[in-house]
């Protein structure tokens, strides 16, 4: 079912996850004020979430072995939270310590993914998640969970909508107040979209479903049309694409803010988000990484007419 | 007016416009053989129109002076036409000399657009289109109208659907079987391409419409399903992204033909186009043209499943 074009979000709330998930897939480690400057930047740009680091075990991901430091580092912007990804109880006690006022958990839609990446099985990592939302949650922290690899697991190949929505229930039901489905390598299209939606949604509430999708194959911001008809309101980016490339070289991860808000800009749907301001954030992150984003926005620029031409 | 998802068209037409639109915006000329190998893999492909090339006085255009001799190299592929570009009764003269049975005009939308790119009026340029499309029909050609900037004009900015209507009208008035309605500098949103088919289709049938858009801020595929959604069933697309950089390095101009058909095949609709095949054919260009592809698929690949992973 799709929403006429008058029923629409008309607000739509932009997660940034551009410090995190960006920065933790560059080869190299940003230095500690880089990060603060480019987290602050886009709190300041108007975006309510900004996640900010995580607490991985910083020999898996040195990338972000800062994270207290840079937690320590930002000023607090009125409206805007600084969530942290917590893999784990310990991980959740490091977060805690630093202060934070929210945190997310991530676990995958495939068996094969979580074996991959956390050597346990899905069933094992989400009894392992439970308590850790639970203390979190005990702990008065707002906590989202991500489901990612939903739309296609880049081992076991295209994912059932029906295998999706019982892991999807169990995430709600364990207390997250948010949960971001994740096409992680790429792959959805708008049709894909609607079919998860349609067996997810009716278990866990369209409102408490963000969308998280990825560029690499060019549909994100078609597949962010095919949520906002189906009433979601709460979608993911990265500044300037930030989120590493993947396959190839070019190639592109995370749906880029810019883009994302340019859209909804041009559609009269209400970020709070200066689109120039985000993207201004991106080129200064562009500069210390020394390469160009993969964001199209972020390339292109803004829409700046030259002026008439008489005759 | 949205269509439900149930009677989105079933087959798409996807009209290729790499060879020309593409190479006509790259810096050096291709060579003949490579020009040759290109179209001839993409008419392979399946792609049933693959506009190859314009008759557009070379001193305007050194990359297409090759035109008559492309033509004649060219092999003939089952259920595909060869449509070329003329942008005047010269050009049109000289492209019934090769033999072509299709071809297109190319008009704008915008006063300051027309007057900058051919040094007169809109209605000046509507006026000399006419007597071309007249002769093209009585020669038995096939012709497509393309009118351009229709989104935004880089010196005027945003265009008034309403002023699009007329053009649109006058063009399918003059005798051409398809009007491509063209978003020359990637600006449109799903909100926009609405708000233009609205008011434009009424007058000149959804039938005869075709999309062409630019992936410059990343809304190409948005735009496409905001098109799928309105009726339309014929879109423009470009091997590879090719077309060039109209702002900054990286920034990308036509939609990529493997984003549009990597969509569509996710949805289930028809185009007849294999995907890896354009990609193939994109691959080699970019070879030839010794730099990367702004197109997300021809960068990312294929989704290929690398197997279970068991406990």
């Amino acid at each position: 079912m799709s929403l006429p074009d008058s029923q629409l979000p008309q607000k739509v709330t932009v997660y940034e996850v551009g410090p995190r998930d960006g920065l933790q897939n560059e080869p190299g480690v940003v230095p500690l004020a880089a990060k603060r400057d480019f987290v602050t930047a886009l709190a300041k740009a108007g975006l309510p979430f900004v996640e900010a680091t995580s607490f991985v075990h910083p020999k898996w991901v040195p990338q972000l072995a800062d994270a207290k430091d840079l937690l320590a580092s930002l000023e607090p912007v009125a409206g805007v939270r600084y969530p942290v990804l917590v893999p784990n109880m310990k991980g959740l006690e490091r977060a805690l310590e630093a202060g934070v006022d929210s945190v997310a958990v991530f676990l995958a839609a495939s068996e094969s993914f979580s074996r991959k990446n956390t050597n346990a099985s899905l069933a094992e990592t989400f009894e392992r998640a439970r308590p850790v939302v639970e203390r979190a949650k005990a702990e008065g922290l707002w906590v989202r969970g991500y489901l990612s690899v939903v739309w296609g697991c880049p081992y076991e190949g295209p994912i059932d909508p029906n295998a999706v929505a019982p892991l999807a229930a169990a995430l709600v039901e364990m207390g997250v107040e948010e949960l971001s489905l994740g096409d992680t390598i790429g792959v959805a299209d708008p049709a894909g979209v609607r079919r998860v939606l349609d067996v997810v949604a009716p278990n866990v509430g369209l409102e408490r479903i963000a969308l998280h999708f990825h560029d690499t194959r060019g549909t994100a911001l078609a597949n962010v049309l095919a949520g906002l008809q189906a009433g979601v309101s709460v979608f993911d980016s990265s500044a300037g694409g930030l989120g590493g490339c993947p396959y190839a070289p070019g190639a592109s991860g995370n749906l880029a803010t810019e883009d994302l808000v340019f859209m909804l800009d041009g559609m009269g749907i209400e970020t709070g988000v200066d689109v120039e301001a985000v993207r201004a954030a991106s080129l200064a992150m562009a500069e210390v990484l020394g390469r160009s984003l993969s964001g199209r926005y972020a390339a292109a620029g803004p829409f700046r007419p030259q002026g008439k031409i008489e005759s």
